[in-house]
């Protein structure tokens, strides 16, 4: 079973990493650039058959590893 | 106009960051994880009304600088 987990920082959380894109960006003559923020992406396959089950293993990953939960939030697609 | 760009390793390429995850989580006790792979997200807004345009201009942000073409593959997403 596949699933993707997108984590991104809260919106009141800094984000120099997506700043340092758009700066570069802009440099690059995107003059219409609003604005960019960065996340992470993350595709993961289980041995696990009960969809229920997986979603709620995915789910233990990001509040374990995946997403620090004071600063980021996470989201979870079935693929 | 919003979109979210997804930037995943090619199929073929190792990817040492998603490999070092999945030692962790099967560390923590994953021991149904079957693989992980990890990649970039972004956000970006436009200053741009034209929906057709306003994908090119994505596209071109993506191979001028977001994504290394050789060994990465982008995904554009209207939010």
């Amino acid at each position: 079973m596949k699933f993707s987990v997108t984590v991104t920082l809260k919106k009141d959380v800094l984000d120099p990493q997506g700043k340092a894109v758009q700066n570069t960006l802009i440099n690059l003559g995107m003059s219409d650039l609003k604005s960019i923020r960065q996340g992470k992406f993350f595709q993961i396959e289980l041995n696990e058959k009960d969809s229920k089950k997986a979603e709620a293993r995915i789910d233990e990953m990001c509040k374990k590893l995946l997403a620090n939960l004071i600063i980021e939030d996470y989201k979870i697609d079935k693929l």
